[in-house]
């Protein structure tokens, strides 16, 4: 009548997970545990209305470091783990010590994690672990950072003198609140990010390397395998050996989004760790064998390492993030055109109505090449875009005074419906603007710059050497030499840093270039642009047709 | 202070859909629901403790043809489907003919389906679907089949003369309860099946074509695409035609599961249709870019039609099925197998402990070549039929006197770890017994025959005429002719039908060539068959020892 004592009743699988947080992360944890047959519960302020509680149908309801809401949270799991690091720690260490949950990563590992500077002294111990020496030294322009509870770009500060220093430690430290520290600015090429996951037994297996993109300090996209060029795989390898080292080097089991910087000279930095699934790691929900949530799960509940290989020759993730304008619709011109993409899967939330810099969702591409992957995230990137309003091309001009023959190219890209902006910037007037201007154009999603100056014109070259976008440069019409100074300061840019110069005058046809530059990627405005130059021949024909019939007198009498 | 009215307040997708059935394949269309927003509800017995209640968190319990709590479901969603068509008709056609809700598929479809004769009635009439003659034609073998209510083998019988028909009909018809239809056996070289998709709008998009395979009438795998040859590739395209114009045939949008055969003659019949997500579909969740619940959820909200094209080269999909022996250490075989296997994908219903035949998980497997896919597939199924104890070698003899000779066959078996069965099969006293066994084997999961027989040795042949297993004959020793006979009737077999002969009454042998026979999928077995040469070459070699030290003398008075 009784089965044998070695009978299991319920699958290996069948783990009881708690959760520290109920956000996405802790949402696809749930999905994954569904489909694992783990049992996940959430600790969330939300309960079972968070991201988290409505996928996995169990909460806790109380706040990430309310010690008496995790210990709840314990009383009913198997293994205690988190989706956020910002979470009482010591409370974790306490059950961790008494025994009887398991606590995964480790509370060690997380309170090093929570204190950015602790982490980075922790890491600057590893053997065979870089951060450079710009996290100890001094200089400007540094980056002022909260040692806790920072992510998505809150918390830092970029501090370019000692003047901004101050006031920069006022607002980022609440009044001495909260501790700061500061780093260098670290002057990479890239930004790298790999998944890395710890077995309950130490083993660790990495995911693929990715490039990451930053847009107001949070990620914008990720494209995987990072697009490495032969002659810098050899890096590309030590920056997943400083991943291996880094996590090897910690307390515990869980996946790990490790951050690092690939620098001007090849070498490759370790920035920071996230003990937990990381917005990196989302392109693995559909480019992997084993997701990074399931990763994760598998991880802490001591079940089989899964395979981090990818099953598609290449991927890219886009970030669905709530509009600035707030509406919805705006946030949803990508959610729209992803559904009707193919090699697109959508990842919504399912959050309340979105808010300003909210992440909302992530898309996933994938495909049979990075050239395939890369137009398909171009094509996301620009509808997104210009629902978002954001200039696409940016007018700039060195004064007020170039504003009557600038305009001629704002007017072309109406016409053509390309969203822009327009504005002064100085180069020997206004240089920090202008550095600053050069410097982010390409983050703020910027892709083309049309720049205008006269006399000894510097502006477009010097926007030039700043920026990898293509700059337009348009000589403006000097008095005293009629432009020519323009144009020769403008066309003749050493070898290297070229400007596609205009004839003097003409920001028509700098409007003009920006659309045929735009339309390489943009089948539409290819179609307009032909279009315009359908018209412009009728135009001529027409008035051909009327010399012809008419005689040349006639014709200068009707003008 | 308003926002516009073109604004919307929620995503495209967060759609309310309603599905009549609360099984694992809601539970899978409740996962793609909470990816894409869609709000799923369901309908089932179990409430939100069914399958999928737990993952959707929201339900209707109530009965399946319950029209009240169908009513009940109708007047909370946007959109009713189904994950099962054995349900009430009616009530959907009336709640679609009021026209608040919209109902896909078509109740119109629906019914037609549920009703296989109606189904194949109405296929008949479609231009370019074949069904063959054996729907409507007599003859012996015959499938007596329930018009309804039948899926996975039940409410069909093979009736293969008048008196089995009778009593196949008292039962299937539970006392004329049930209506029955027959239809003419169909002698397919193999089971294909294709996932197709139909929008609101009408328009269909086909997923991959497949190779199914069936155990106990239940699917046991699936692999895609189907591996089929350059010569039938037509075929296969023809195949693909017959789904399409199938599904175009019918009512209303969502996905479709078409069950085809490919016939001897290279033709293509159409089987049946199932109007949802079909375990034929399942490799889709890892091997596709949209998977099939996904698309189901997008075809019944009016939403894009996904992508069906493959993003990895190669798939498969094994069923992990309650076992016979109702032990879940013995169902969870495969599940442990599959946890700690690269390529594989878990997908756990989550369902009570099993109960035989009843499906428990999928697991998916992809990999960068059809290659690579069927060995994980054949180690899968071997770990899964070793842990239910099926015999993976089947020795067979035509009469217990050939018992002492093949007695050594299984000896070698039970020292290998094989699982084997030893049977008495006569191809002259029992042909109607051994034509079932052929037939039956390689369905049962036995992967090699070792066949003994004397005199007329008919059984090998006969049973290697059969069945395209590897059959291995033993010519047991005769009194007459001292096994010549039995030698050369096994071993002189036509062209195009080889039996594996061995020495005249040397089953052990026949043992260690089937062993060598599934080593060569097998390592573990091939390095264990390693380690016996090894200490048959040691045996031998301290033989030789003894010889040359003792001398020939010393060594015939030792023995």
């Amino acid at each position: 009548m009784c089965s044998a004592a070695s009978e299991p009743s319920l699958p290996p699988t069948s783990v009881r997970v708690g959760v520290v947080g109920g956000g996405q992360l802790g949402q696809m944890m749930a999905l994954a545990a569904h489909r694992l047959g783990v049992k996940l519960t959430c600790l969330d302020p939300g309960g079972l209305a968070s991201p988290t509680g409505k996928v996995c149908g169990a909460a806790v309801t109380g706040g990430l470091a309310d010690g008496a809401a995790i210990r709840k949270l314990a009383a009913e799991v198997d293994v205690l783990t988190v989706e956020i690091e910002h979470i009482d720690t010591a409370s974790l260490a306490a059950i961790e010590a008494e025994g009887k949950v398991a606590v995964h990563p480790s509370p060690r590992t997380l309170a090093t994690i929570q204190d950015k500077l602790l982490q980075k002294r922790h890491l600057s111990t590893v053997d065979g672990v870089s951060l450079g020496d710009s996290w100890h030294t001094w200089g400007y322009p540094l980056m002022l950072k909260a040692r806790t509870l920072a992510y998505d770009g809150r918390g830092n500060a970029v501090v370019r003198s000692a003047a901004e220093a101050e006031s920069a430690f006022s607002s980022l430290s609440r009044g001495g609140a909260v501790p700061l520290y500061a780093e260098r600015w670290a002057e990479f090429v890239s930004e790298l990010a790999v998944m890395v996951a710890r077995a309950r037994d130490g083993t660790v297996v990495t995911y693929p390397l990715t490039v990451t993109e930053q847009r107001d300090s949070m990620c914008h996209t990720v494209v995987a395998p990072a697009p490495v060029a032969a002659s810098v795989s050899e890096q590309a390898l030590a920056a997943l050996a400083v991943a291996r080292k880094a996590i090897s080097s910690l307390w515990g089991a869980g996946i790990f989004g490790v951050e690092l910087f690939h620098m001007k000279d090849g070498s490759v930095l370790l920035n920071e760790i996230a003990p937990r699934p990381h917005n990196s790691g989302h392109y693995t929900m559909d480019a992997c064998v084993t997701e990074q949530h399931e990763m994760h799960l598998r991880c802490v509940a001591g079940l089989p390492l899964g395979d981090t290989s990818m099953k598609v020759a290449a991927a890219a993730m886009y970030n669905v993030i709530g509009s600035a304008d707030g509406k919805l619709s705006t946030t949803l011109a990508a959610v729209d055109a992803a559904l009707a993409m193919p090699c697109a899967a959508l990842h919504w939330y399912g959050k309340a109505p979105p808010k300003p810099r909210r992440k909302m969702a992530h898309v996933n591409l994938v495909g049979g090449s990075r050239h395939e992957v890369a137009i398909a995230l171009r094509k996301l990137e620009a509808i997104a875009d210009a629902a978002n309003g954001a200039p696409v091309v940016s007018i700039i001009m060195g004064s007020d005074s170039d504003l009557p023959c600038m305009k001629a190219a704002a007017e072309v890209l109406e016409q053509f419906g390309v969203p822009y902006e327009i504005t002064i910037v100085s180069a020997h007037r206004t240089p920090s603007r202008m550095y600053e201007f050069a410097r982010e154009a390409d983050a703020r999603g910027v892709r083309v710059i049309i720049a205008g100056a006269g006399g000894a014109a510097h502006l477009p070259g010097m926007v030039a050497a700043l920026t990898p976008l293509p700059v337009i440069g348009v000589p403006v019409k000097s008095s005293a030499l009629s432009g020519n100074d323009s144009l020769l300061s403008i066309v003749q840019m050493p070898r290297g840093v070229p400007v596609a110069t205009v004839a003097i005058h003409n920001a028509a046809n700098a409007g003009l270039l920006a659309v045929r530059t735009l339309g390489a990627a943009d089948p539409t405005l290819r179609r307009k642009m032909a279009a315009y130059m359908e018209s412009q021949e009728a135009e001529v024909l027409c008035k051909a047709d009327k010399l012809e019939k008419g005689g040349f007198r006639a014709y200068l009498d009707g003008a």
